[in-house]
């Protein structure tokens, strides 16, 4: 459940190795400046000694003038415990890019949460290798860059994209039918969500449905994630399904598909912006 | 997800009004302790000022020896900040007391989950009006205890249910078909569970799968609830559904039902012993 | 799952007395006439003497031009069979009006999934007694109708309503937040679906997500049914939950409780038109 | 949902390539004979020429006294149209052996399931090659027969359990530690029913919680499938998931797994016992 945007609210999320101690200090710190915690969750990796994690929302009257403050204190603290950590005033929306192929679902739902209030972000362009959605980006108010992608121009593609992109906050691919090179990924490190249209690692590869319709399974699903080199093979975010039938054809399952994967998307990315998803190696953590 | 149990872990859960530095107070004596918090959950019901509460999972080297300490530090805390708080060591297993009628699925459920260890209490015995499930209970090794009821009768079959309940963690209702007294309820403050056949507070009452049927839901559920002297009005712990369409009759919706009420009803228990559950007017805050 | 449409394919729904040899004889009238039955099902109320319910999907070539003497042969066995049947060619598009007030996430979902081709069938109009969503519709290329409501004009604003709708093949209440009078309601029987936002019958009435968070509950739900005289009370098409937890507050149940809404509704609707709901008195029998 | 079970209940499934006409063949010897039909189920695999599957429920007063006649009827069809058919009375509780290792859920639940009339079978042995459940089966009056495994012997306790299972009715691996030979597989075409402890294609193998735990997934499954000589490979009955989150470990994930791996096996096993599954190719048909 979100809480309430205002200027006032902050988010802390902290990452070090495991020591008794650390929660006392960090909530020290945060009552000492006058801050209330109204949110907070933690996870050790492994109680006797792993990686400890931890996300607050905080109340903070007049964050924006005591943000330096907050953060040199942070800074101190994060050379003796070797913390890194990442403050966070609510009230920023992050600006996403969103690329698409050929599909509206995933993109229409974006468009839908972020007008509705419920994804606290900007689209700032949208992205993509065909022509089809440009109608629908430019009815949203959201620009349109038309970048065609052949194997002969792929980095020249990927090139221009990066140059459009800028120091947007996420890229989010959304059904975007285009493998991004290593090169692309490393510029975006944990800041490229990717939708695989199964329930991974089950169907990795090009055309899920027809895999899942072939072996006869009786759920299909959707898997947000973050993109690493490896193909499919990132961090996982989130995962959903929905029952199917024998009666279900290939085309069938595509569409009951297309429900759980703008659902499975558009949360993945909300959590994002909200600070509340956390890399540990090949997983993720989601204080949801 | 359940810690390891070890008599080093403890459990501290706590409310108060809700002030800054609560938190840091709080983690302050773990820390000075010598604690490792391995676990932390809190919620604030209202940001702005009103209760704070916070349930905590510890290491704590020596735990027995060192709690009467710990007791004493936090019963100082308690009188500062207005709080009331449980500590309990994650080692200790709570008794529950089962009262049963007829129907003997809820019961095998909470049976099997002590046997597999899933569930972290001890079934002191099962309580009955009727004979029939004496044969379920004594073949678990369960000491079973005949009281049947009638009108007449009902007053002095609580007294004596009450006698042989004695000291008792938790009673739990596991679908037993008598309404209990208000004096009864009022001597297991927020330590009598029920199991409803029904999605509350739809289909309050006796014949809650005839009820459904006949409005022809899509979803029957059932909920488990602590006991208040107001019938099917005590605060909801948990709640789940499962589909049924126009092909079930009544007798399917029982049978249906009778998986959902098992699984809504062991959580529910589990979630209790684990001290995850705090009543706040109303309402459950779960800490899963 | 739905059939592709062609001219080819039609559905037959039938409901009569249920009497041994009536499966027999429709399905002899279909191999008569050299239609292939792809897809049926049936409901028999009561085996031993109740109501018998089929619905057919079959391929007959040249479907329009056989159709007169498919209607003519239905019509004889109507009348030995006492049979009332409805026979639809599955290219057909019903049209449908969909009522708002402000608040737009049904009726874009319904939008969303006529231009996705899910949902076959042709929104004639928007009404509203707001101005709100003349965007949304205009934006769609969907006639919009501004007819505003206030106690002493609702029987003129029902009136005009009445005059525009024409023969609108099915009316839907998109969250219209307009109670709609005895006379209105029996204009469009089993032709009216509203979508009600709670888990029905729990929280009749006007403002269910208070309700819901004042009561507790672990999961909000929504239920899409046709709409009769009593309030809250037409036979139910679908229903649906979603889980929340202590931190919800009422705004949060609303956002949960919009995806929910939009997906019952859209699910109703899609049932209705492509001839997959039987009423039977205060129930509905959906073959899915 | 089951229908009540009487001695004058049967159940038809039938197989043949798809051509108009056959429902009303069927249809017509059931009325020629005055069996009425109170459930039908239909599937084509393509409309325009594939293979045609039907699952019929009937009342047919004396049934075991006509039976005879009707096989008769329905061989003399079964030659016209390349028919295959199976014939059940439904009052007829078919035998099951169940193979376990060392854990007991599946098993549990199993014979809970028999116990509560919800699964209409009889376990007529349990087989394992450890010695841990042997008090669980004789506990519910089941003949328990330990026949050990080593790679040295494996042939030789598979002609054991060959001699010991005569003509039993189906075949369950509930959880049996051991991977039977192409050879055993072969004896029980259909009739051989594992549960893998994960969503099949997705671990497939020995140690699936291990492994969905490093990949991260946030969903584990169970499915239920026949078993055919390649490993994991056989068609899929039921499939279903539970969530767990970044808090789990390993042995959580075991823990939350064995609650869906007794449903799902239940429920592929009750589906098989009433004649609901039917193979087809590397898929199943389901009519649940």
């Amino acid at each position: 459940m979100s809480a309430p945007a205002s200027s006032d609210i902050g988010r802390l999320v902290v990452r070090c190795p495991d020591r008794p101690g650390i929660v006392a200090v960090l909530s020290g710190l945060m009552a000492e400046l006058g801050a209330n915690i109204t949110d907070s969750q933690q996870h050790s990796s492994d109680p006797t000694g792993g990686t400890f994690t931890l996300r607050l929302e905080f109340l903070l009257a007049g964050l924006a003038q005591r943000r330096p403050e907050l953060e040199r204190r942070l800074a101190a603290l994060g050379a003796d415990w070797q913390m890194t950590w990442r403050l966070t005033d609510a009230a920023h929306r992050p600006t996403l890019a969103v690329f698409v192929s050929k599909t509206d679902h995933v993109l229409q739902e974006l468009i839908y949460r972020v007008r509705a209030g419920d994804l606290r972000a900007e689209i700032a362009m949208v992205v993509s290798n065909h022509l089809d959605l440009e109608p629908v980006a430019r009815g949203a108010g959201i620009p349109f860059h038309h970048i065609p992608v052949t194997p002969s121009t792929k980095a020249d593609a990927e090139a221009r994209a990066l140059d459009l992109l800028g120091d947007v906050d996420l890229v989010v691919l959304a059904r975007y039918m285009q493998i991004v090179s290593a090169d692309f990924c490393s510029r975006f490190p944990e800041r490229l969500i990717n939708i695989h249209h199964s329930f991974l690692p089950a169907f990795v590869g090009a055309n899920p449905y027809q895999a899942a319709h072939d072996r006869g399974v009786k759920l299909i699903g959707a898997t947000a994630h973050y993109v690493t080199p490896e193909l499919d093979a990132g961090p996982i975010i989130e995962q959903e399904v929905a029952r199917v039938d024998h009666r279900a054809t290939v085309e069938d399952m595509r569409r009951v598909g297309r429900y759980v994967e703008r659902q499975v998307l558009a949360q993945a990315v909300t959590w994002h912006v909200e600070d509340r998803v956390i890399v540990e190696g090949p997983r993720t953590i989601v204080f949801a």
